[in-house]
């Protein structure tokens, strides 16, 4: 499997090459840092993910979690893992040295982390979910309640979920039936059902601390009703020692089709009237501050896509220059040996689609990650804000994008591999369906879709959007310094001019009223976005092996060639090809809008 | 699971007002069938299907084969199954009367048959393939082997399979290294291993029926020097009874990710040096004789495609109704009532979407299940020789146009139930599962798109091709009779106007010699063809509907309205929305072709 995790030239050219995360290092809270021990972070997380996250990725699979009497088994092996992961401290890369953290940039947290989730994403979910939660309290936590609950999930004693979804509600959160009531003591008592809480049971940590939305009695009606509030699976004393079993209940587990070694849970709370929950924060901001964790789930799993995707990519790509099959088309003779399959023109498409893919996400998804560095550490308030506005739109993209276009790319490593990548002899078939998940939870693709054309776009009155654009004119000035790059810039060029008007029409509409016209079709207005950013990122690694072919070390120069024609392949086929998405959108389109239910 | 086999009012609209099956029955071989026989055929077909076949689908999946002492070994389920199926004749529903078949037309019997599909993609691939076999021995095989061999598969007591693949040669037969040492006694001696060999054990019948494609010691190099042998599980004596266990050794089984009730094998020949096998025909032309079961298989595949993605269709139509979730975006007060979540348009495009590509290929299954017919029974020669060459040039869209999109339609259903959707308690990412086989088996996609470009399209003299686009010339000109159809009609002939050019320049590229050139986005030429045929079949179904409208029960307009609806949203979403392909294509694209395998 060690073939699958990641390509180190590649992580490298991003992180010193496209995103210069070395100047990081010159920020105060960096200064102690260097190249040197970004690079040993890196190593290490190669190496727990290689010892103690690759192997069990096929078991964990083939034995999906028990339940046992009222609990999760899972098989032993991820135990081991999940200890190496918080005995090395990753859990807390980002944490500050005082805190017993890596006080590491976001930027190389994320990369150490993908290291885990291209190994085993199934695994590797309980401490990302566990890290989210924790930040939570973090943030928006009482000093008794980081006391209590944040410090032993930072010692790696507890771990942490987000439950919101409920049984008849799903992506719907505003119709969430789970109440809460004050006891009296300051305490509350929760009673509801939430399902496919992810990590909801395990053996893994001393306890689990689920971040649970629930309403109060008073509680307007909607969203805005929505509190958030801190359950653990057993209660704790007040000299922090464990106390009896909250009533939290398994009530079972979704069997799915893939990532199935993380567990998926139904837990029912309060179903002896005695589930103890501590509000976080005032009521009725249950949901601003989840998402907070959700905003970071969702770059996550953007992440997760990625590493998915680029996991079969190197898979199929290795064995489609050792697998031998055929011969080129003008070349038929019985007699010749057959060639590596990588030599037949469709393959290296399949492979140079993958590549483009996986690769065009890495780096939105490095680059999302520097934006929250960015938003916490730049040098002024300016570029703080500015990043984190830009980090705001984005987010969609980098939840969806890689959800969609991954799984795409890990289609065909299954297709490249044939008959055998059908079989569960070969990674690839799990890659895909691990990977189906991903553009579900965290917020569907449809969510997704909305979120970005519904919201995101006008947020700060487009200061987002604008950012965007001025940045992808930028890029598209100095490629126009390369000839070689002409074919490149201009279809981005060309697309970003149509995106734009198109926008400023479905937001004319929007602020007309014409709300669910104007979001109808808003899945094609999700992907021709998100081909903007990932085109506007291809540029941007074009501009980068421009440079190296020029200034670079000559044994890179396939390196770069590769990205280069990477690019050619995204710009001018997926960029170029968003044309009739593009123009259904002008058109306002009504297709779908106006089909009727007693017409199917 | 009786909700997702197939529309009876879909089924009855193709049969009876866009296929003319009753039409048949003035032919004389179908003289004693009527619209009330084919009923009661379909009728039994989807009783029995529902009854033995769709029950099992999930138990199938989830207890795949097991090899046991050299034998592979299926739940129970599965042979009341094909013992009701061939009880009721349905493997020799074309045969003759007086060969005790129920002498129907292929197209009938194609419809009977996609009803098991359905119910059970992996039950059904048993008498699937025996049929096949058993056609293939009915046309080439001696009177000696008919008797022997045939005999008993029209009885239903052996049941067949079809053996090419070799380990280390895949798609490449030419490559193949099974050998065939003649005995001295007319019979041959087989050595050689096979993988990937559909129902190559099972405990379903008394006989298994191997036909082996291998070479004799004379052969000449390449797919000209492949034999075709029978080769089956036990011998068989001269009265007619089973006698020892031939040389056929079951070497394992292949774990799948989908299709897991069907064993697929590796078997090897002649471990011990006494593997019987039997001539088939004339020595060398093993190859063109498999072609018949092969092109069979091809449209049966494409079948199965279909009725997984209808299968997913309806199941999620069905949720989609069901569901209630969420507000429209207009109306988002939280105190009003949840909409079901068809009301999204998002979802109605989902399931447009879906509609459109498994009714579009379902047309397409159909209509080449009426080309056999013609071809074997149109009243004049030339008609026959017509529908053959069409019925040539189709097949590679019939396999791999279903193959793709009506995976892509199970993509959406499973998006459409969402974490449901992901779980094994819904069946709709089993259908995902099943249905990636498809682009797979029987020829990969990158095959059939080189059958396509590289070999069927210049069959003899293009006739068939000329032929395809008179056809589709006809359509557009009866369409242009109904204005309300001219925003269908023109995007095809737009497309098909581009599509004649391009063909013709890739050709010419063809001609000239330019081979890998020309063959370089073959895939590409795949798509953009299988839409126009496609887009065809939709016009076609909307003029229908135009009439039906018109002419029809009041009681059908919805029905009617759908099938316009899907038909504007296949034409002007996706037959325009090949346009950027269509440009890639006439420009001679080569970034595939020039991407090296260092660059990678």
């Amino acid at each position: 499997m060690s073939e699958t995790l990641l390509c180190p030239r590649n992580l490298a050219f991003e992180l010193y090459e496209v995103l210069d995360a070395e100047a990081l290092t010159r920020r105060a809270r960096f200064a102690d840092h260097s190249r040197e021990t970004f690079d040993a972070a890196l190593g290490t997380a190669r190496q727990i993910a290689q010892k103690y996250f690759a192997p069990h990725n096929r078991t964990s699979d083939e034995h999906e979690p028990l339940y046992q009497n009222g609990e999760a088994v899972l098989i032993p092996e991820v135990k081991p893992a999940v200890d190496a992961f918080i005995e090395a401290g990753f859990h807390n890369a980002q944490r500050s040295f005082e805190d017993g953290g890596m006080q590491l940039p976001n930027l190389l947290s994320r990369a150490c982390f993908a290291h885990f989730q291209s190994a085993n994403i199934a695994t590797s979910s309980y401490p990302m979910l566990t890290m989210g939660a924790a930040h939570l309290i973090e943030t928006f936590g009482s000093d008794d309640q980081k006391q209590r609950f944040l410090q032993p999930m930072i010692e790696g004693r507890y771990f942490g979920t987000m439950a919101l979804t409920e049984p008849h509600a799903g992506s719907s959160l505003s119709d969430i039936r789970t109440r809460a009531e004050p006891a009296g003591d300051g305490s509350y008592r929760l009673k509801g059902n939430k399902i496919f809480i992810s990590g909801g049971d395990h053996p893994l940590s001393e306890n689990i601390v689920h971040m649970v939305l629930a309403k109060l009695p008073d509680a307007p009606p909607g969203v805005k009703g929505i509190s958030l509030f801190i359950v653990p699976k057993f209660l704790i004393n007040d000299d922090g020692s464990l106390g009896p079993r909250n009533d939290v209940l398994l009530a079972g587990l979704f069997h799915k089709m893939g990532w199935r070694g993380t567990t998926s849970t139904a837990l029912n709370f309060g179903d002896n009237g005695n589930c103890v929950g501590y509000l976080v924060g005032e009521p009725h901001k249950g949901l601003a501050y989840m998402f907070q964790m959700m905003n970071e789930a969702r770059i996550g799993v953007g992440m997760g896509a990625i590493m998915l995707g680029y996991a079969g990519y190197l898979y199929s790509l290795n064995y489609a220059r050792e697998r031998p099959q055929g011969r080129l088309p003008d070349g038929k003779d019985p007699a010749s040996a057959q060639v590596p399959i990588i030599e037949h023109t469709d393959v290296k498409r399949m492979l140079l689609m993958q590549k483009a893919y996986v690769e065009g996400a890495f780096d939105l998804g490095l680059y999302s990650a520097r934006l929250v560095d960015d938003q916490h550490t730049a040098t002024n308030e300016e570029e703080r804000r500015n990043a984190g506005e830009l980090l705001d739109l984005l987010t969609p993209i980098v939840k969806s994008w890689p959800s969609e276009f991954c799984l795409k790319a890990n289609e065909l490593a299954i297709q490249i591999l044939g008959g055998h990548g059908y079989t569960r002899e070969y990674p690839v078939e799990q890659f895909y369906r691990d990977n189906r998940l991903n553009p579900i939870h965290e917020g569907t693709h449809g969510i997704q879709s909305l979120d970005l054309l519904g919201r995101k776009l006008m947020q700060n009155n487009g200061a987002g959007l604008q950012q965007l654009l001025g940045l992808i004119q930028d890029c598209c000035q100095r490629a126009a310094a390369h000839e070689a790059l002409a074919p490149l810039r201009q279809p981005l060029e060309q697309h970003v001019a149509q995106l734009t008007r198109v926008t400023q029409a479905l937001l004319g509409d929007l602020m007309a009223g014409k709300i669910n016209q104007a979001l109808a079709n808003s899945a094609l207005y999700l992907k021709v976005f998100g081909h903007a950013v990932i085109g506007w990122r291809w540029l941007e690694q074009a501009l980068r092996a421009e440079h190296g072919l020029t200034d670079g070390n000559p044994a890179d120069a396939d390196f770069y060639r590769g990205k280069l024609q990477a690019a050619r392949y995204f710009l001018t086929w997926e960029v170029l090809g968003c044309q009739p998405e593009l123009t259904l959108l002008e058109a306002r389109d009504d297709t779908c809008l106006n089909m009727q239910e007693g017409w199917f």
